[in-house]
């Protein structure tokens, strides 16, 4: 006998939990269709070529990758082999891996697709992604993403907009202690001048962004060894907090970084896209902290956070220049956000929103012998004819047993036939919150759920 | 630089395509929860154990394998790797899977949580499966599967539901052509008794199963080999065939089978699912050569097609007594079917649905100027807030590049805006499809929309 069980950071969704994730997806969605975004999906495997060397060399190692059908020995790497070299016999058993995110499919398709696609194209995209990570609190080795991008235009009006749908999604969502965080990575580049920062920027960036989690002790050794002074870690360290986290930022940021193209582009940038919408509704800071992981990013940067969560963003995104470029697509800039689902869903979970005891409103038909069953199926017919869920107890059981099922499963209408009802034409209709009882025509009952 | 490429068998899904498949998937969910089906998901990747050896020698080598991360070659079976024994190294170089099919998993979930479900349980399920088939027309590695199950009872209520199911999924489909064939596996058993078939029933089955692929030349073949006798396979070959392919065709085969247990059922059976509900309006044969090809179907079995589309069957299901019992959880009795979405989406395309031209209802602001375009985004933020959706042209280019783009990607409205229409707070709008055009105030374009 086996035993059932699952791989480990994977999850099965119950019909209860179904229901809210589908709520959480479907305010994502509509306020991303508001927005002017249109769908699209990529498949799960994607040629591990068109993944490798994305996501650094950690993300190489969180792909998950697929083995090659047939008899894959045959075309392996015979040294590898021989050497017990894991990681080099890869490429010559393995040729596909699983999505880790939704932007670099997205970029493959763009390029694939760009003579059949118009310019600038908003697409939005909410599938799941893997990641060989180990799981954690909040971290799942399949999550879903819910991504939305616009490519072909440079406009600022994008940036502007995803502020808007950070605001939107959020309080549809009922969490108002939401803060979107944004800085410009040319202003990261402003300060690396600044303070004469001589490594590469990646290396100050990936450094930065590691502050939430290794805080500024993790910081200052990672970048010591990088041969920072100690007097430019505090400069560093003074200029990532310039406070308050407001728009007036902008001016102590000014007086502060030496004058150089990328100090201008980012506070220009920067201020064009605080100036498009109208963000006084909106929890929005500058956090030039932010530094976002991904190599790719070249102008403005967001992430957003539920504050007081317990649990780190739950979107993240900004503007690329390039992202196409290595798939033969050069120059075609780009901005787009993604939201975390299940991230999403923990902190809804944490937050008491889903206590209250689940509720199914399809019709439970209960029914007292095989007659009465028959008769259970014409009145279902006719009310499915009306579009009106319904379901018949399918066994022949006591009437307390199949009230215990609808007690269980939720139902909050139960419709009790008998020789009375089916010689009347009519049913009981039970309401198993309160115990109210009334006795309806099947006309009655199809207009009272219609 | 990368070429940019899917693997072989999988496939993009462009807007156009995704809004015409969540049609079909809006429909195939509505019914189903029409008859009361809860949703679930399980993971893409199950544990390889779970998935091997449910779908015969065929279905393991058509598995998606994951290669197991890290150092994977640590632990590899020395014995294997020294003989390049691809398939006997499996085992210890991957211990998860891509999902085959959705009831396998199901199957899984339901001993997985079995404390937790209060049965029966009616579950749909709409996701992905993954199979190492060779492409073809109407063959992919990626497809979608779109189940329906109920288990935890022996009604043949659910199998009569079915039955309308899948008559009121074809007909909002708008595919009248369809055809529900239905057979019972305890009349193949019959069968194989009355031609003192002396081989395993399996071998009987995967035979007749065959038969729409190889035709008679092909099946008379296999089961000689098999040992059947020549004027055997005549009488499998007329019993199979028994005419007209009609409800009343039970008595032709109550007078033409030996008496015997699984007879007496069968017959029983089918009678009784044809009862319980109306199916004066449903396209349903009874089809004796109906076998389906998997082992576990105990009951009733279920195959839906699509007259002259030139694609096999575009559904299919049955009962089963034990699938869960691998698992653990015994004498559970369930039955469903599934709906393939891929071979559905390509009969509606090949009929001509999806001839039209698409268009985009999201309203397209287009503007002359900086100042025009900002006023567009106001007026676009009082419209979204009304839940119209919206878009304005990002960059500043000439009206005519922006009205190209507005045909290109099928937008049908354009509000039209300049120094006069910020003077009257209004816009033109314009019906790209007409060339129509009509000044409007602000308040009267979102009536208009609302």
């Amino acid at each position: 006998m086996q035993k059932a069980s699952l791989p480990k950071g994977t999850r099965d969704f119950s019909p209860e939990v179904m229901n809210r994730r589908n709520q959480i997806i479907d305010v994502i969605k509509d306020v991303y269709v508001l927005y002017g975004f249109d769908p699209i999906e990529t498949p799960a495997m994607e040629q591990l070529s068109t993944l490798t060397g994305k996501y650094g060399a950690e993300g190489d190692n969180l792909l998950f990758k697929i083995l090659n059908s047939g008899d894959y020995l045959n075309k392996a790497d015979g040294q590898a082999l021989a050497d017990k070299n894991s990681s080099q016999l890869v490429p010559s058993i393995s040729d596909k891996g699983l999505r880790y995110d939704l932007t670099v499919p997205f970029a493959r398709y763009v390029v694939q697709n760009q003579h059949n696609i118009t310019f600038p194209f908003k697409r939005y995209q909410i599938q799941p992604v893997w990641r060989a990570d180990r799981p954690q609190k909040g971290r799942y080795r399949e999550f879903w993403q819910c991504d939305a991008d616009v490519i072909g235009t440079k406009s600022l009006v994008c940036e502007a907009d995803f502020i808007q749908i950070y605001h939107q999604v959020f309080t549809n969502l009922g969490l108002k202690d939401y803060q979107v965080r944004l800085n410009h990575r040319k202003i990261l580049e402003a300060i690396a001048k600044t303070i004469e920062f001589k490594g590469s920027f990646t290396d100050l960036t990936v450094a930065i962004d590691k502050l939430d989690k290794i805080g500024w002790d993790g910081v200052t050794k990672e970048l010591s060894e990088k041969g920072l002074a100690p007097n430019k870690i505090d400069h560093l360290k003074a200029l990532l907090h310039i406070k308050p986290f407001s728009v007036e930022t902008i001016d102590e940021l000014q007086a502060s970084l030496v004058d150089c193209e990328e100090k201008s582009i980012g506070i220009e940038e920067l201020n064009q896209v605080l100036q498009y919408g109208d963000i006084s509704n909106v929890n929005i800071v500058l956090d030039f902290s932010l530094a976002r992981g991904l190599d790719y990013y070249t102008g403005c940067i967001f992430e957003a956070i539920i504050l007081d969560s317990g649990i780190g963003s739950v979107s993240g995104g900004g503007r690329y220049d390039d992202l196409t470029g290595v798939f033969g697509l050069k120059n075609v800039s780009g901005v787009g956000i993604s939201f975390g689902l299940d991230r999403i869903y923990d902190i809804l979970a944490s937050q008491g929103f889903y206590d209250e005891k689940y509720t199914h409103n399809t019709l439970l038909f209960c029914h007292f012998d095989a007659v009465a069953r028959k008769y259970a199926l014409a009145c279902a017919h006719e009310l499915r004819a009306k579009q009106i869920p319904t379901v018949v107890y399918p066994d022949l059981k006591k009437i307390n047993k199949q009230f215990d099922y609808a007690n269980k499963c939720g139902y909050k209408w139960v419709a009790v036939v008998g020789d009375n009802e089916i010689e009347t034409e009519s049913v009981q209709l039970k309401n198993m919150q309160t115990g109210e009882q009334q006795k309806l025509s099947v006309t009655d009952l199809i207009s009272k759920f219609s």
